[in-house]
């Protein structure tokens, strides 16, 4: 199969370029019976929804959705879901200059290789605006995860370049354009972003993922552990470059006596497997951190060449996140749930005798 | 599918417990006309293979590996590739104890949890000797690929605990049982891992992978990007917490100007992208590090509870490696070639017509 | 992966219920630079469209199918290309009656005990609108086909209830509304047809497919075989009860001397084996043969039961196929196009070095 | 995936040729704490073995199947089910007439063209020897099916050459070498073969395959119907032909009225549709039947051409079975076996919720 699916049994396929008619997805695999609505897609990518603040890119796309079908009086059918956005922001730009262009750190020069032709406008195939339909197959997820198995996702800012975000308070992630969970950094994010942006550069960021109430069983050792299932959708996100469960790269520098999550009958004492054990969830919170790259896309000029192999300075102008980290939160929230639900059904279909809820676990999976 | 295959076009499917009868995989897709014999697997096993000094578990298993099928004169025949190695090493031993505990930090907890039953002999599937197969099956790939495309995959230890090691000569990876490429600082290695076993505790480590000679054009948007694949590959290694490709976590403190490799009619400039853009390969080297975390069994006592929820002291015995990381660089470099494999052979199905070598290319790709 | 989904490196995702929004399809892993317009998948769509004679069903769809994405300055650009219909005919009908109940030899009753709800109107998704999708994609694939490799496709009705049509002649397929390849046999056609709508009632057919211009190669055994997934790909068009390859049901009575193909330097003597052996394309036409039930929906009553169990008298009413087999011809083309592409494109990848095509083979394969 | 796996949640992946070092399979997916030993899948794989009668080849192979993995104390375990059968009839053959020629209606010419390299000794894995390992990984589907669900599978000979065989007395078909359900045919049976052994020639054969007691819902529209999945692996076997669901072919010539299966309280009235309503089980007895050629090995010259193109008479000796379609009923059965377990596990995984049995279900699921 080519590239454009994820996951095996909950199978998500999306389509669609930046600049071209519309952004698709068709969702296979979803259990009947779920009450879905436009509205519960609608919310999450609105989260994601560029033009938001004055910090991520002022391009306008109103990412209206349509479920097109495999929902019949409100509730799932079982059978294919169709989703689209119509494209509504094609501006009739001039692309005369980077159509023969390679800019730096985008994907222009390796499409030009690997397909001998390339859609150049906006980066085509290669841009962030396919992520829109990420999120919006995530909410199906999403929904059915919380609403079956009281699965909660959530994600937030940990790291803006230099500034690292410690303490979590959930309350406060959805009440800032950062997806911040500490109110009191606020003010220094924002005069950071607007230093960079006067400055013409971008910076990267790390973004942590939580799942809480995953019932300990899912994964498929002994290649499709959940750990790698989730590293494989977490990279695929556009300017990801790394991927770390619980401890993460800490772990090297750790002994074995403090890495261990030791356990006793009230539960786990830590959770430096990030809630997986040999591929398998534990029942603790799932953990997950990524890094994202700065944004490619800079007015400061670059040393590039051309599709003739000549120099060029590449200059970019025109709307762009200074910071592709800050919206990538509700990307890499849909792309845990894309996960967790595939590993459910999967888990179900060979397993389904097994009961996946005992007593010790249901007292050990909250904790840490 | 269930989770013991991997590689779509180049799919390797593995068996086998720990203490079983044997361990075995089938390689299916290989092209037509490879060379191949069991030394060629052999060798990539053997460095593999424990016992080979006193800082790797002293377990000795010959790890002969017979080829079944598959390879008529000498030659691959495009029919499956039957792989086994027969365990000789089981020992009979005394399980009552381990087979009511769950060992912390180890999958026994999680394992039961899923199929609600184990082979709890040294680990069942859960142990990383279910690894031997995926070198076994990883050199197929590395002979084909060095073969027909002069692609060439090394991995060193980079790290050992607080030990970080720097510059790599290559030519002293192969001549000492760290995998380490600086002799200067063997003896440091093992002054640290003699303390560390007398101490009876364990460290985590920091593998590095680089292939070179990659053509540009590797990988499939947008979710089987070969840096989402090979991060799947890689964290489903054992004891793998965390995976970087190219700058990774550094990217975070990044700014574009820094991070975005420029790229002159020469070639790039840098190599941040670890030569993966867009989810495509560039040319330039493939970079990628993996985070393991420190051996779990150990002799020091740790909390647990048993089947039954009540609570336990466990303490390992026998013949453990207190580093896992060190015997980890033939399996990462076994994984980024069943990786490379599979999307080499992907991108000729789709883009067969296109052709993967183009003069500017060769010039940067060598580079980085 | 669920079942919306057919091939595995050309591979074809479908959605959408009969008389929902709109139905689509994403095409993933066509190569790129295959010249594509719109244009080209209307002209196989209005082939199986309805009403376009009087023994086809009334109902009018215009069946305009949009590309949405893939597809840039005329050519393919090897991302997935996304296929639109939106249905235009969705009368507000009173479903009432059929909401209930479990029409005879249709599937209602499985999709209600399969799914624990229907999308009633119509037929939903197991309506034979949905293979309109099939069409439009199945219609890329033989522009490829063509284009790349000079393989023709082209199906004929071969019976229609009593009626067997014998000698083709190609030129007259698509001079009739039957598809069928014999002017001289149209009246009796006709005639059949006329007393059979009177009669209320419906009638089988059999449909062939031939493939010429095959390269030998094409086809994966043991379980992908050419043929094997002819068989899947046929048998998964509604309708289809039986389906054959070549000499089919016939060689059951057939000694070893007669079914065998003998071979010469100038070619095969016969084709008993239908242009496969061992699974494999031999050079020689690909035959295909299936039969097609007779129409569920009529309007003479039929005893069933209601969703309560209850027994019921089913009399449908509106607009129907008295044999679906007529417009059945331009699907299976479709089905026969998504295999042999499919099966291009996976010998690409595995036997890329190895040439499709050689002298002898040439000689034989347009022969019988 | 290249074409050696069958089934996507039940896989099974093979490997071997007939005279290579051994055969053998992984079984992936099979749920965990099914009683399971060797002896279970000897049963059916002592039903396959030649040399059993003297109207089978009388090449003898013990066929004696190893279970490597995946079973754990008498169950298994959910981990993979590896599977071996040592080849121990290795004759020193002289195959040097053999290797240059391409044997008529055998499968040499296309493996040559296609991998250009075969193992020519007994057809390498085109030989039927490779099917004993379907019919052991079937076997432990067939146990799953009955144990869990209750459901059985059951083959026999309908047809050989110009003989019929029309009542059914189960008890018959274990009882002679034919696998015949009447008794008093089996006197024409011999003296037919005895006759076509003589001869020199051979025949072509039909088998049907009934699974009794399949609970309704099994099937995933579109693609992977129950019945394009049952043709799909039927059409794989060796030597078939053609595959029928229910009325098959038979329906070409049906009206409506007389192939529309009605539906009363106490069940459906008829199988024409063999148990298949919309691709997806209707809970009465799946009904297939398999068209197989006649074995193309013969003692009576036949005309060829060799790897250079040259004409060559070729004339097969040694062991060879006049009718492959006799021993082909435990492999069709097995076939079946694996769809149906593949299509409940999928079944489970997506529809876990809804139950699969339902009271009218019960009532109509036993008759016809």
């Amino acid at each position: 199969m080519s590239g454009n699916s994820f996951g095996k049994l909950f199978t998500v396929t999306t389509f669609g370029e930046s600049h071209g008619q519309a952004l698709g997805a068709i969702v296979d695999g979803c259990p009947p019976g779920l009450p879905l609505t436009e509205a519960d897609l609608q919310r999450d990518l609105d989260l994601r929804k560029p033009g938001t603040s004055r910090h991520t890119t002022q391009r306008r796309e109103p990412d209206e959705v349509r479920i097109l079908s495999g929902v019949f009086e409100g509730k799932t059918t079982g059978t294919p879901i169709g989703l689209l956005i119509e494209n509504t922001d094609q501006r009739s730009k001039d692309y005369s200059k980077i159509k023969d262009q390679f800019r730096p750190a985008h994907a222009d020069y390796t499409y030009m290789h690997k397909y001998g032709v390339r859609d150049y406008r906006g980066g085509g195939r290669s841009s962030a605006r396919e992520t829109a339909m990420r999120v919006a197959a995530g909410a199906i997820a999403r929904k059915y995860l919380e609403h079956r198995l009281g699965i909660r996702i959530r994600g937030y800012l940990s790291q803006l370049g230099p500034i690292t975000i410690d303490p979590v308070d959930w309350e406060q992630v959805h009440q800032n354009a950062f997806f911040c969970p500490d109110a009191s950094r606020l003010q220094e994010l924002e005069d950071y972003m607007d230093a960079l942006r006067k400055e013409g550069n971008s910076v990267g960021a790390r973004i942590n993922v939580v799942a809480d109430h995953v019932p300990p069983g899912l994964g498929e050792p002994i290649f499709d552990r959940l750990d790698a299932d989730l590293a494989h959708a977490l990279m695929s996100i556009n300017a990801v470059k790394g991927v770390e469960i619980g401890a993460g790269f800490g772990c090297v520098t750790q002994k074995g006596t403090e890495h261990r999550d030791e356990l006793t009958p009230e539960g786990f004492l830590s959770n430096n497997a990030g809630g997986v054990l040999g591929g398998i969830s534990s029942g603790q919170p799932i953990l997950a951190s990524i890094a994202l790259k700065p944004t490619s896309s800079l007015r400061l000029p670059g040393r590039s060449i051309d599709v003739n192999g000549e120099p060029v300075e590449v200059v970019t102008t025109g709307r762009h996140d200074p910071c592709v980290g800050i919206r990538a939160t509700p990307i890499a929230e849909a792309m845990m749930a894309l996960v967790l639900m595939d590993h459910y059904l999967r888990h179900r279909a060979q397993n389904g005798d097994v009961s996946i809820d005992t007593p010790d676990i249901e007292k050990g999976r909250h904790n840490s």
